[in-house]
């Protein structure tokens, strides 16, 4: 399944890396507003330097910090009650950001927001070199689709993503090869699909015939289970869970890695193979993710051959044939080792 | 089409009111999270006075307001720096609300968010009597799916969502009539699928046996056009728009009817009916919207009644039969006033 090697090109949206000068030079007039901004919102803005440019106005605050990549710049009030100011130089691509108004750690209230770091928050882009890999193009474009299924397993309703690719609706009889996708640490089943943009880079990748159509599943690594939990009494797993929220966690980083492998296996992949049209075997199966849900792909796939045939790890330790899965059962050992 | 009779019941969720009885009692303390809390956010909480109490951290700032339902209710400050109140009495069901933090007006970082009034803004859920119309529950459930498509008269891709019923992916011979629903001013294509829950009503009533499967579309209404625009040139029409963003448009009330309407009978119809299993005539297509949705539904249906058999205006004017729409060409007058 060739495929995967552009799937693997997807996790450099999040990991592409230009180390920024530190200049304490004024910045470039040339900001525009960030393409992830609420529409009409004008702010923030983003400067061919990569700078990044906060304003709000917060007439009777004392303080305004721009909260990004683990620095807080100030910002600048001016005589109409409106604080501006701007970054040093960012990375391309996408990043997490927030206000911080008089301690109080906010959302900007001029942008898109992602879950990522545990939170919805704020999300800026600074245009990436190479942004036409995951631009909206006038190309055929697949679905993604919110899904909810009951998990045995864990005994709740959960929500996972899935794309299709742009011919499942209109090629009846086809069926198609399967990658089981996870985010990584404090994001959640949102992510590829949104700032991930994995639908848009796979309608690209088909429309270049850089890629042969899949399905794609992106679900929440953290699922109920016995050694987590909500963070009180008095937050209840939800059962009347609205569509925007994500049902499975706190969002904290602990997560149960041996639920999670279970849903997956006994809950996930039989309900995406009964309710999709997938080639529902292991040559056809694949399972990537960033991060912790690397670790998550390394751990069950291993220990589940006879079930997936592709495995992807981005950022989130390695394989090597000196590798000795020993919690691997010795029938399933030889076949990933030779 | 008797499903729409349940539809027009969708649209209680967002205007069911009961008047608050204004009180300076102390509130009661049985206050627990919302269920449009972020995972793990134990704030907004609601009790069972339908008080809606926030709470935030903000050591350094002066003033911090909750503002809900058009009031703006001052938060008190403790000794640790955390910000904590409470409303008066709110209706049942959902509400837009913000936070202002020494005049700025920024999201709640405690709820998910919600595109209304023009931007996207934390939500809190106050439980109504009638909850379980709109509960997740363990029944077998439709899908809501992403839908970028090419739109011709505007020159752009656009965005709508689109509901399947449960069964559309498990028989595949069957087709379906489809509803074209329409958010209200200030909403955008993600409402009704998010805090109108229209899905999962659907699910429901289509369990209870309530309702036949349909289809259901949901596009932005303010599609680009000639007397719309957005706000600067630093703003244009964007080309590389991710999955979240609400790409139509400036999220102002002004919009264009004329460019709408056209968008939708010469792109959105044929596209949706080229690229879904549906019952392509006039018969099996309806459409519906809230206030200033049900204001297009009104005008576009009357002048297309070759293309509609079934209306939903809710809260966006009425027909009677004194109507008179002059408008109308002369050859469908007599089959809508018949």
């Amino acid at each position: 399944m060739k495929p995967l090697l552009y799937v693997l090109a997807i996790s450099l949206v999040l990991s592409t890396g230009i180390c920024p000068a530190q200049t304490n030079q004024p910045p470039i007039e040339d900001f525009k507003p960030s393409e992830l901004n609420q529409p009409g919102k004008q702010y923030p803005q983003v400067n061919s330097e990569r700078r990044v440019r906060a304003r709000i106005y917060a007439p009777q605050a004392q303080s305004v910090l721009l909260d990004i990549g683990g620095v807080k710049y100030p910002l600048r009030k001016g005589d109409d009650g409106v604080w501006i100011g701007e970054s040093q130089p960012q990375d391309e691509g996408f990043h997490y950001y927030q206000l911080v108004i008089d301690g109080a750690q906010v959302p900007d209230p001029g942008t898109l927001y992602f879950y990522g770091a545990g939170r919805w928050g704020s999300g800026v882009e600074v245009p990436a070199h190479d942004r036409a890999f995951y631009e909206l193009r006038n190309v055929p474009h697949g679905q993604l689709r919110q899904v909810f299924f009951y998990s045995k397993s864990t005994g709740t309703n959960l929500r996972c993503f899935v794309y299709t690719p742009p011919d499942y609706e209109t090629n009846l009889s086809r069926r198609y090869p399967v990658l089981y996708l996870q985010h990584g640490g404090g994001e959640d089943e949102t992510g590829w699909g949104n700032q991930g943009r994995v639908g848009l880079i796979m309608d690209n990748l088909i429309a270049e015939g850089k890629a042969r159509p899949f399905i794609i599943v992106m679900a929440n690594s953290y699922v109920p289970g016995a050694s987590f939990g909500f963070a009180s009494p008095n937050q209840p797993i939800p059962t009347n869970t609205p569509y925007s929220r994500t049902i499975a966690g706190p969002g904290g980083r602990n997560y149960n890695p041996a639920a999670f492998a279970r849903m997956l296996i006994e809950d996930l992949i039989p309900y995406i193979d009964s309710h999709f049209r997938t080639l529902a075997d292991q040559p056809h199966r694949a399972m990537a993710g960033l991060s912790m849900g690397g670790m998550q792909t390394r751990s069950i796939t291993l220990a589940n051959l006879d079930k997936f045939s592709h495995i992807g790890i981005f950022s989130g330790g390695s394989i090597s044939t000196t590798t000795s899965p020993t919690w691997l059962p010795s029938s399933k050992r030889s076949s990933w080792c030779s």
